[in-house]
């Protein structure tokens, strides 16, 4: 069990298409714009190598990204590695006395992501993600 | 000119060692420490694919990581892109109006790094890196 990729950085944007462009017009890398229904948040996409920077937009005033901003501002505010079992990562973590806010889930495009708790983690929001499209035989 | 990577996550710490642990115990990932004297600063660098987490603690309690915990607690602090040439893309940001906070100038490890003003790029404090040892030529 082990993670071995930086998956994601998730930043708190007002306006997900306002912040692409530094990245797409300036940096000149790949931005893919997402309106994901559910979780009521649009994501503007930068795909950095085989990472992504996502730049996450509330639809939802009340919703988590709403909430961050309103007390922090604008900025970084989750980072995801991509872990090659969750549940056994988790099942470790929780062992070692780490606390998981979030128990792994069904993610966007047929991942299972988890959250583990900043307090336990200096200040980090870490998501921990596995991409089971990849590895059809579990 | 362009970025084509996550170079690192920089993640201000009170203690790089206790920081290093969930990624070094649990997470299985390779952490290397080290001390940088001229920027008084403990690193411990966890290896993630072909990007790092930078786990930052200030030797220095004037210093701009212990000045950001003091004003918003430990936590993520800075990203940086690898770009293909910095002093192009430095003068291309400036062109399009981004304020340079800190000009191309040399890093760690035969990189030149600058950081554009966080205000410009959404609250995220942004590097960029080149790495010039891997270019002999330039």
């Amino acid at each position: 069990m082990k993670a071995f990729k930086i998956d994601h950085i998730g930043v708190a944007v007002k306006s997900a298409e306002e912040a692409s462009k530094i990245f797409k017009d300036v940096l000149n890398l790949e931005v893919e714009e997402e309106v994901l229904e559910d979780r009521k948040l649009k994501v503007a996409m930068v795909m950095v190598g085989d990472s992504r920077v996502e730049l996450l937009e509330d639809m939802d005033e009340n919703g988590t990204i709403s909430k961050f901003i309103e007390k922090r501002g604008e900025g970084l505010h989750h980072m995801a590695l991509e872990v090659d079992d969750i549940y056994k990562s988790v099942e470790r973590l929780k062992a070692e006395g780490y606390r998981i806010i979030s128990e792994p889930a069904p993610g966007a495009g047929g991942t299972i992501v988890a959250f583990v708790h900043p307090k336990d983690v200096h200040g980090i929001l870490l998501e921990l993600v596995e991409r089971r499209q990849n590895n059809g035989q579990k």
